[in-house]
């Protein structure tokens, strides 16, 4: 064990993963904000708890971690085991820690980031090149395969760690390792070094908020060099079978109208596009980006703010391709979705951006995973058309087909994804505006915060949300003057209310403002409907026409076969849309017809309305549904959260 | 160009694909029918004159041709040219010029036979080992990836390229080359041999139609090993990314219940289980594939009669995973389909196997090629979101991306398979009988062939079909006694009617039997409706639900972006059910609403019913569809098969 001096952290207000130089808004840091007994603190102690460490036994048993001090020993080569972007993962587990001994400051968590960074650092190369599949004996040479090596999108992991070191405690030996590495990409593609890009976006995120974080205005140039070399067709062709889309090499970002190819690098990308623009004032950029994301979320995006619809690439599909058994809808595509929402929120202020971020964490990232925080989903599809089998708890699973948590991947991007994501969880759930807060995401929280114009404010939040829909915002610290207090109400909560001073009002959708001078003790309460609801889907949706999905506050249900009536087929089930679903207890019920297809065994599926099977009988059947986000918990079963109505024919 | 003696067919009845040695029906050889002007024959005189050469064109251009003068030349290495299975393209072509031979003489195609077969050869080792990827200087060893290296694969096609030459012409040295190939392939893989297994079946069917051909039980039962090898995950795991079910080696073929995985793969198993169910009588095993066939029509197939679901492994999704937009549907597919459901009609005598042969030689193998013969679909979805790009005369294409026709691949089995499936397609329109003949596909034909007991029976087919509905069978030379005319019914042919010695009266679809004593002018008639009909699909194949589909005779119908009204949207047009599809002097037109859809730019696609874009407005449209296998003819566009209806709702 090294010994060291603990390392605390001294700037509460720093602690975040994205500070944009200019913005409108000021995100709160890890200090301003501390979550109460609920949701999101279960996953973030479980997170704490469990996956941390999941993840560094796993990246030890895989000889991930190995990889590094094979390095340094001179005793790398050829068997190195892994894929090429396995440095990455030791990277986000590196961000995970740094952040959670932020959240924390649990000792044995900053053990783990001086361990890490110590077998990290000693496989860096003298002039700042560190990654151990490229550049050494018996490997192939650094940089020599743009397209699918993946060595800048594991140094821009590498920025990011060293990020969350630097705005939870400061300077630090992995902020050494990740500036010389910064440096390293500066000068080797630069204006004036090598005109390359990387196959998978991430170095550029990595370089802009690194060079917030240093005040290096090289670092954020560098990214815009990246992000202005993407979209000419600058990779090579022969090595691109998926085509340029694929990298987002198709099409400039400024010229782009939807995103396309594999979700996470276009997210990926777009986030850091956003963090340019706002540092470099590009409103065209910006409005290139909105622009995106309103045409991408319209057309793209599952009910579960899901994205991505095909297995074969990871990618989007065409507009209204949204299949809901193949819905890939990444764990990581999630986390990078809720990545470029936040970024433009800070950038805009507009609460659709939060909107997606509440829907996505609810219905993706809280998905993804298990109870226990050692096995997690890696696609997140809508529809399970036969029970999965039970992952291996010591092997490695492939990493979309099994319909089952599994322990880690082949390819284990989201364990570690999750992981530096629900460390700071809290810091995406209110943001600090120029006269007052602004309260995004419900949790029970105490926030104390700093105000753009430098004044202080303190509420804290009561809420069994999701669970319910009261939230109780109490003034714990009084600005001196007029302050505002700014909740957002849901796109969903039509019908929510708001109490104040005694008064019950209604309140549309977007956000409520409560503007005045406020005492401590002063007490809003925001009452958001809670009961279950059916919602349909745009009619050019064609893979779920004459279905719902039923929905109950920020969360998505689906029902699952287990627990079922007996003999209930899924495929079988017909809603009745005309009763509305039940609560019962905190259990949601839909009416419908079981059985409704006659045997067909051995027929052409297809044929005269007439002589078709038909879903003219059935008998009567109440659903239990279960939240999405704890689909499979109960063990492998089939499960749909698109129901098909009675109101169907056919 | 070569001096050679013309080899001459001479066994008139021998020219035919398949020839079970024990079969209750026996298929016409190539010189007992001859097509006269209509669809099919228009296709194969399109392959004769045009995509032979197209075909032989490509492969010299891509080095696939001189692969093997390298390899004789000593001059290989790695940097062969094509993918490892690139020799098969040259055996399928070799077996498609054979057939064509066998179909019309032609010196020129004999020529080119023996051109190829000379280049072929000199490849061979003195083993008998004949592989243009494997086994030579700078090459990786012998059978060292089984998995993906296709080498028994090439082998298979180059022993049925052998099989068309010897039921065309007899023996020659193709015939002498894939007997060494063979016994090479048996004596390494025997029952005393490797326990091998090649990753892509192919080598069965071959192994067991040239052991017919050649009295040779051994390729037989050399065929019967690999089977009986297959489904015990024998293939290695670390190389099966995809799973053992890609290459049919997680079950058994006796104990599966469905097709699955890659469905070339698939469907080439199956239809060498059904050869070798039929040498060995192994009633069992004929059982399975029959129970197979059953489930996977029902449940996996498209209305097209294409197979193959996803894009990711190419292969059958599962029960009901149907989607339109992403059907995969590979031509090769689509061919095998054929293979397998020809010989289970050779076996069974059972019409439902005719009748997805017809299904899927209209609407799968005759949508592939351009009108021309030299572009090709190699998928074949049922919907076509957004139009897509002509291919590049002069470049290889992806293979399932475009949206359009193209005139060569970087996977190129498409084209050669066409090529030798066109080419004997009159062989799959008619059967011997003990005693008489079953007529399965229209076309207007001359057939003389000798019945099971010897009688000689010929009629004259005459028919506009599939344009016209009315098929007359002429008889023009009739066996003496009582002989058997049967007359195959479509299963859509509800309606049909039959006119022999001026009575009409109605036929159920199946079979019509005519059984009596015939005279040299004896005429039946039959007709079937061609009305345009509408088609509605299985209420479990969640992809289409709320649409129809239009059919007309065996002619999938699809609607084009291209020739309809101006503005109209494929996306947001309602087919009217109640109003049957109409067919104006061969445009087949339905009506309907167009502009359905209200603008929801910058929505959410979910959310209340009456908040949702509503299918409530819209204008009337008439929209003349197309025959799907002509689609894209008149250059990129939207398309789509499945047609949602105002019936649907939300």
């Amino acid at each position: 064990m090294t010994v060291h001096e603990p390392v605390v952290p001294t700037d509460p207000a720093g602690g975040r993963p994205v500070v944009p130089s200019r913005s409108r808004l000021r995100p709160l840091g890890l200090g301003e904000i501390e979550l109460g007994p609920g949701f999101w603190s279960t996953l973030q102690e479980t997170n704490a708890a469990a996956t941390l460490d999941h993840c560094e036994y796993w990246m030890e048993r895989e000889g991930w971690l190995a990889n590094f001090d094979r390095v340094a020993g001179g005793t790398t080569g050829r068997d190195r085991p892994g894929w090429c972007f396995s440095d990455s993962e030791v990277y986000k587990l590196l961000e995970a820690l740094a952040w959670e001994y932020g959240r924390s400051g649990r000792g044995e968590v900053d053990d783990a980031v001086r361990r890490l960074t110590a077998r990290v650092g000693r496989a860096q190369d003298a002039d700042g090149y560190l990654n151990t599949c490229y550049g050494h004996a018996g490997q192939e040479p650094r940089y020599s395969d743009l397209e699918t090596g993946h060595e800048l999108y594991c140094t821009g992991h590498l920025l990011q760690a060293a990020v969350a070191r630097l705005r939870t405690t400061g300077p630090d030996a992995l902020v050494d390792i990740a500036r010389r590495a910064a440096d390293h990409v500066c000068a080797t593609f630069g204006a004036d070094g090598a005109p390359g890009l990387c196959g998978h976006p991430e170095i550029e995120v990595g370089l802009v908020e690194l060079g917030r974080a240093l005040g290096e205005e090289r670092y954020v140039e560098q990214a815009r060099i990246f992000l202005d070399r993407r979209g000419h067709r600058t990779l090579r062709q022969d090595r691109v079978p998926l085509g340029s889309a694929y990298f987002q090499d198709d099409v400039p970002i400024r010229r782009a109208r939807a995103w396309r190819g594999h979700a996470v690098r276009a997210l990926y990308l777009t986030a850091a596009a956003v963090d340019v623009a706002v540092e470099c004032a590009d409103r065209e950029l910006l409005a290139a980006v909105e622009g995106q994301w309103e045409h991408t979320v319209a057309r793209r995006t599952h009910v579960t703010g899901g994205m991505g619809s095909r297995h074969q690439d990871e990618g989007f599909g065409e507009d209204w391709e949204l299949p809901a058994d193949r819905a890939y809808c990444e764990t990581c595509a999630g986390i990078a979705s809720v990545m470029v929402s936040w970024r433009l929120y800070l950038a805009t202020g507009d609460m659709r951006y939060a909107d997606l971020v509440e829907r996505t964490f609810f219905n993706v990232v809280a998905t993804s995973p298990s109870a226990d925080g050692r096995a997690f989903f890696y696609a997140n599809p809508l529809h399970q058309r036969v029970a999965g089998e039970e992952a291996r708890a010591d092997a490695l699973s492939p990493r979309a087909e099994s319909g089952m948590r599994a322990p880690w991947f082949d390819v284990s991007c989201c364990p570690t994804n999750l992981a530096r994501t629900l460390a700071t969880w809290h810091t995406y759930a209110a943001v600090a505006e120029e006269h007052g807060l602004a309260v995004l995401q419900y949790a029970p929280a105490r926030i104390r915060a700093e105000l753009g114009d430098g004044r202080v404010m303190g509420v804290a939040v009561e809420t069994g949300y999701p669970r319910g829909g009261a939230v109780l915002v109490r003034v714990t610290e009084a600005p001196a003057g007029a302050a505002a207090l700014r909740l957002r109400v849901p796109a969903w909560a039509a019908g929510a209310e708001l109490e104040e001073g005694g008064r019950r009002r209604p309140v549309r959708p977007g956000a409520v403002v409560v503007e005045r001078e406020f005492a401590v003790g002063d007490q809003i309460r925001l009452f958001l409907p809670m009961g279950p609801r059916f919602t349909w889907p745009d009619p050019r949706i064609d893979a779920v026409r004459g279905c719902v999905a039923v929905e109950r506050g920020p969360l998505v249900y689906c029902a699952e076969a287990v627990g079922q009536p007996d003999g209930t087929d899924l495929d079988e089930v017909r809603v009745d849309p005309s009763v509305p679903p039940d609560d019962r207890d905190g259990r949601v019920v839909v009416r419908g017809l079981a059985g409704t297809v006659r045997a067909t065994a051995g027929a052409w599926p297809y044929g005269e309305r007439a002589g078709r099977a038909q879903q003219d009988e059935g008998s009567d059947v109440e659903l239990v549904l279960t939240p999405y986000h704890q689909w499979a918990e109960r063990g492998p079963t089939a499960m749909r959260v698109w129901l098909p109505t009675t109101l169907g024919h056919g």
